[in-house]
């Protein structure tokens, strides 16, 4: 069995512990990133585990947690690998032959309780909840992984939230700006670190997301279209993957992008790609400019991934959206851009 | 003026040094990234250059140089960049009113003579040749970057091929896999380390690429949508950039893809994509599955930057195609996953 483990703020430093129960025990050494965590940390945490040697504990709720995952790395995600979300932005799941990527900057990331800041000229700010891989090992080549032994590869995982301005998503085509905007990914508040026999619980995780309370998101890891192992293989033909990456695995249904497009959905019926181009289903949605379901201001998520069994929690993130006008010269240049 | 530095390898040494006409002499110490050499060893060079204290210098056509880009770092891509590329492929430049970015794996760097391994899967492979920008300091908040002053921002620029397999851009979507196979991103051979004075002249290169001696691409980069200080303004308000990160600035036109589609442009006039969405435009292509003037095993690529004044000289990238097939256990992996 994993063990969870969080990066936090003590005194002035920073330091990882080994999250058990309403405790923290702080792990000895100092780890600037993740990847130095995983060389060396990773290991003591276990240990402690094993030894039961728990020693003097700190609340959980007294600390400041911070992001386990550190920037710079590599945060490769999946795009539409959930049958109800591709359903709900009027795509055929069945027709999907290939595994879409792209990338999220990492001076995206953010903590699971920091403010996500929404910029001035985004309208359409949405959420998306999602399992996130840590890599625990160099891939640099052609590498066959098997879910049984996926723990080769992965040294855990993480809960991320893929924040998206759907308006610069729908009109610019490719998502990397759209999805890279500092604070559009919280990860946490904790990694769980993966063994063996876990395995095979990373295809029956419940992911949950709402909105000022009320419920958005609710499915199954079980519903992905490529799973981990198929993924992590067909990224290792492309490209090299280090210690300490991340690789979030895509999102389910309830997006407020969804919603939004239902009642086109409901006119058109299932598959709206058959129907109306990329390009057309995305002028349509930006000129209708409802902005109902998106973020807003003040607005609060609230997230969850857990096993049904209860042993792998891997924490709540709580963020607020907020907004942040950007500094004059910038606007002016902006304009002069536009 | 700038002056031109190359990295190489002296015995078993990776070093760094000033390209003086037919001479490299090495600048003193060990830098193990663009990043370290940037700290350093760029004001030692020029300080040499300064002092004119040249040393003993190695004859250039001798020696192995090597990527001057390191990975890991990110690499960011502009999207349609020049109105002739754009054209090309079908897209209206008038119509365009953003500045489009994705990126390559870092791991996708190669060297200016290395071989470009074609995936047995890809059967549309392509060329770019783009300027490429060098970033010289850490940005972590918006800044307005003015032409006059890039040389605060860009530490240096250098050439960049932004190699791509077409028939997975197109039926994919998002371009990240198709641009981030190993060796799809040639660099150097030579970083020109940028000064004050040099700034106007990023806009007036000139672009050169040949397949086995056939010219293809021949353009100045006065022809750029969005100069290199828009480019960066904008990206300091949605990411993070470090020292050694990689800017790749758009390719002009006569890419493969461009002389495939220009039958279907002569029919449907110069907007092809007013009356075929992308995917059914992407779709046609695939069918038709003409892969004349793609990149086939043997070929070989040739390209250069320079300024008219000769003042700037990127150098000269050769580049043979070769396949190259996967392994069995991988192959195995993937036609299960197909």
């Amino acid at each position: 069995m994993g063990i969870h483990v969080a990066r936090f703020r003590m005194g002035g430093e920073v330091r990882w512990g080994w999250v058990r129960r309403e405790q923290v025990i702080p792990i000895p050494g100092r780890y600037e990133s993740l990847a130095e965590f995983l060389a060396e940390g990773a290991a003591r945490a276990r240990g402690m585990a094993a030894a039961g040697s728990v020693g003097e504990g700190l609340a959980l709720a007294k600390l400041e947690l911070l992001a386990p995952v550190t920037s710079p790395c590599n945060v490769v995600c999946q795009g539409q690998n959930y049958r109800s979300h591709m359903l709900e932005v009027g795509q055929d799941p069945d027709a999907k032959d290939f595994n879409q990527f792209f990338r999220k900057a990492s001076s995206s990331l953010a903590s699971s309780t920091e403010d996500i800041v929404k910029p001035e000229r985004v309208r359409m700010l949405d959420y998306e909840i999602e399992l996130g891989l840590v890599i625990g090992r160099r891939i640099s080549g052609p590498v066959r992984v098997e879910r049984g032994g996926l723990h080769e590869f992965v040294a855990g995982i993480v809960m991320g939230n893929d924040i998206s301005a759907r308006d610069l998503q729908l009109a610019e085509g490719q998502w990397h700006k759209a999805k890279s905007f500092r604070t559009f990914c919280p990860v946490g508040p904790y990694v769980y670190l993966l063994d063996a026999e876990d395995c095979a619980r990373l295809m029956d995780l419940r992911l949950q997301l709402s909105v000022n309370g009320e419920p958005r998101q609710d499915a199954s890891t079980s519903e992905m279209l490529y799973p981990p192992e198929e993924t992590l293989t067909e990224l290792s033909e492309v490209m090299d993957l280090f210690p300490g990456d991340l690789v979030l695995t895509g999102t389910p249904g309830g997006v407020a992008a969804g919603r939004n497009l239902s009642k086109l959905a409901r006119q058109v019926g299932r598959f709206i790609s058959v129907f109306l181009s990329d390009k057309t289903l995305a002028k349509l949605i930006l000129k209708q400019g409802n902005t109902a379901g998106y973020l807003k201001e003040g607005d609060v998520l609230r997230a969850s991934i857990s096993s049904p069994d209860g042993v792998i929690h891997l924490g709540t993130q709580e963020n607020r959206i907020v907004t942040r006008a950007l500094e004059a010269p910038v606007r002016e240049a902006r304009a002069k851009v536009g």
